[in-house]
């Protein structure tokens, strides 16, 4: 196998017992890149020079007997919303061009800790809100690969690197996982850091990780689900030790709720087929799946959001819009003209809206060890004037769940379709146990 | 000495030696009561009978040799808001009358834990706000007793009752305190638990006890500082050890800022004069307190806490405000009314103006081991119409940080005028340590 398709897990094993090194690594990478990214278009700032020369200095470490850290020696590229002390962090927008930050995000040193190598920044749509960047779909560059993680989801999709660093503040990253066919955790709200990372709505964004396997998600979240003081609404607690549960076998087996939610009616034809089958799949042999119904006052769910988004915005990227309201566009500036109205009563209102609703799915999961659900409409939409409907990722995004994409499913344009995994916040381990456990259930 | 006038600190200690009942304690309290609380009223519930059962289990638990709780068989009075299961709680507004909620405030378990008797519930303005209720301050019955925690802090002045529990959002701890002459602690915020007390403005609630003495304050601040996983605000951490730390000598002599603040020109001559003597008495024997003047983006304090408090009673009283506008003070409704008009952006940038003033006190409370500054803009006025401005209180509570009422002085019309010490938001147990060095200072 080309290293550049390794798994995570595998690579940094390989590094570990010296039959590969980062550098032969980051060569087979960036000769991947060579080679597809011209149809493909993920990186917003990639210097092979530098990536080589990361590479080098990790390999000459591991000579010298130096003590490894779980992701020694392995690339991973990082959404260009999340600073990087040597390299340009440009937010998608030409009002931060060439905008280099003199400190690394709380999440990169964490990485630079564990011993990955930075191989370059990923494109994000503007502002990571909804205007697309250049990146296209590698399964069909006339189709979107979602956003606003685009470059992230499209490089690990593309083979170019094992892991990367998105953020979700609505579906930004179990969107582009699903259509680029990869595997995507976005972990409970408050969990991996923010400090260093774009400030759009402090309550909803999330960073998170995008890998090739399940496995290689738990490695990566692993290292980045680290306490920061700096960040207001982390909490001190211990990492979870997502790779040893998951590493379990379920003692009984896992009980799911096939959650359709209120926007079932927006979803495809061809996907809402595939998920019938996925459901019967899971059932052959047990009842494993109980279809459910989320609670009326889940409805209210995609405004609220809306809501606190839009206030958000106009708050955060206030300096924007009144110094460079002509280089944004039309879509974000509608949006932050919407939050620029919302009063304090009814933004407060949404918050608390939120926590009740959180509330309600920590009853549903009393019962359930994870919820089904789709994670996108269905395929990637043909064009790339949108990213697509983040529609399907609301819900759990405005309850500061942990949600994955499992890319298990198929379209009708051979585009892949994931299944969304969601369970109570803070939760995140045993999701991934589960999660496990579906994905062999579906191999039988 | 009667046993109503014995500290807690005392009180507790002849409880648990056999040398006092609770039940006489409580006794000689309802005396008390009995003798001057007809030109004081502080209370909004008394059941004499009830407390004295309270009482009676205290003794009885005492001679079966059960183990003890530090505040073992000793009164404490109860602010309105704070809701009681085994009596009324009305917060101030003919509105909850004959409200008797179901379960206890997580605060008050905390103080029945401890072997506290619950004696009664004390007066409060309406809901916490502005508009008075029914007590006068103990010292001059013609002056108010400042608010909202009014009972509160005039029971413990007047020998009614040894500690009380009261609430701040604005000046309704530190304000009575000064005016009635007693010790305050309003801790820092998120670290008395607030669930099952009523909700005004999340950010900036906080509550605090009154008490004769240092020691009586740091004796239950410590049983009520626990974490609480209900109240969103609070960060799992231990309880301070404020009585061991306060205990301890300062290592070196503390070193005092002395801060005006924005509003000095609102203090009465009287008592900028006592200040400026208190100031000259600390300096005796070396320089112990040094002028500072705060940062000029303090002056926009005072509006950036009416944002957030108006916003969030126009949210939180909505409820109040639509069924019963009529019943409610032209002063709280003109608040809610204001409240409602506040845009979302404004009042976010208020809340991160807020965390930038607290990080800029962070920096002068790295040179000083706390502040000393006014409590109250003199001595209480004269009348009942109004409690009095909490203009010296605003900074500290939107910042959050621990403050201190040590009444020290006294007005020209023999009231007492109190000193207010703050320090850096959480580190609340080396602020008494500094305060009890100051109280000995000042008897030199």
């Amino acid at each position: 196998m080309q290293a550049n398709l390794l798994n995570a897990v595998d690579a940094a094993e390989a590094i570990r017992d010296g039959s590969l090194t980062s550098t032969e690594l980051v060569e087979a990478c960036l000769a991947r890149i060579e080679q597809v990214d011209g149809n493909i278009e993920a990186w917003a700032h990639l210097d092979p020079a530098y990536a080589l020369q990361q590479a080098g200095v990790a390999d000459e470490y591991r000579q010298m007997g130096g003590p490894l850290g779980p992701l020694h020696g392995v690339p991973v590229a990082i959404k260009d919303i999340i600073d990087t002390a040597d390299m340009p962090t440009e937010n998608g927008t030409v009002l931060y061009s060439g905008r280099c930050p003199s400190t690394d995000a709380t999440l990169v040193s964490l990485l630079r800790e564990a011993g990955a190598v930075i191989l370059g920044k990923a494109v994000t749509t503007e502002m990571a809100v909804f205007s697309p960047g250049k990146t296209r779909n590698p399964h069909n560059p006339e189709h979107t690969p979602g956003g606003s993680s685009s470059g992230s989801a499209a490089a690990v999709a593309a083979g170019m690197v094992p892991l990367s660093v998105g953020t979700q503040t609505n579906g930004s990253m179990i969107r582009p996982a699903s259509f680029c066919g990869v595997f995507g955790f976005k972990p409970s709200h408050g969990r991996i850091s923010r400090t260093g990372v774009l400030a759009q709505s402090p309550m909803l964004e999330t960073p998170g990780v995008y890998g090739r396997s399940l496995e290689d998600l738990a490695l990566i979240a692993e290292v980045l689900m680290a306490y920061d003081a700096a960040d207001p609404v982390m909490k001190p607690q211990a990492r979870p030790h997502i790779l040893s549960v998951m590493a379990e076998e379920p003692p009984v087996d896992p009980h799911l709720a096939f959650v359709r939610s209120p926007v079932w009616d927006e979803a495809d034809v061809v996907s809402k087929d595939a998920f019938r089958e996925l459901i019967d799949h899971l059932n052959e042999n047990g009842e494993h799946v109980d279809i459910v119904d989320l609670p009326t006052a889940f409805d209210e769910a995609h405004e609220t959001l809306r809501v606190v988004m839009e206030a958000d915005l106009a708050k955060n990227f206030a300096k924007e819009y009144r110094d460079g309201k002509d280089k944004l566009s039309t879509v974000l500036c509608d949006m932050i003209e919407r939050g620029q109205q919302v009063l304090a009563t009814d933004y407060n209102a949404a918050v608390e809206r939120a926590a009740d609703l959180n509330a309600m799915l920590d009853m549903i999961c009393e019962e359930y060890d994870a919820i089904v659900t789709p994670s996108a409409i269905g395929e990637a939409p043909k064009g790339l004037e949108s990213t697509g409907s983040p529609t399907f990722c609301t819900i759990w995004t405005l309850c500061g769940t942990p949600a994955l994409n499992l890319p298990v499913m198929q379209g009708e344009n051979g585009l892949p379709i994931g299944a969304q995994l969601v369970s109570q916040k803070g939760d995140d381990a045993r999701l991934f146990r589960t999660a496990r456990w579906m994905l062999k259930k579906l191999e039988e």
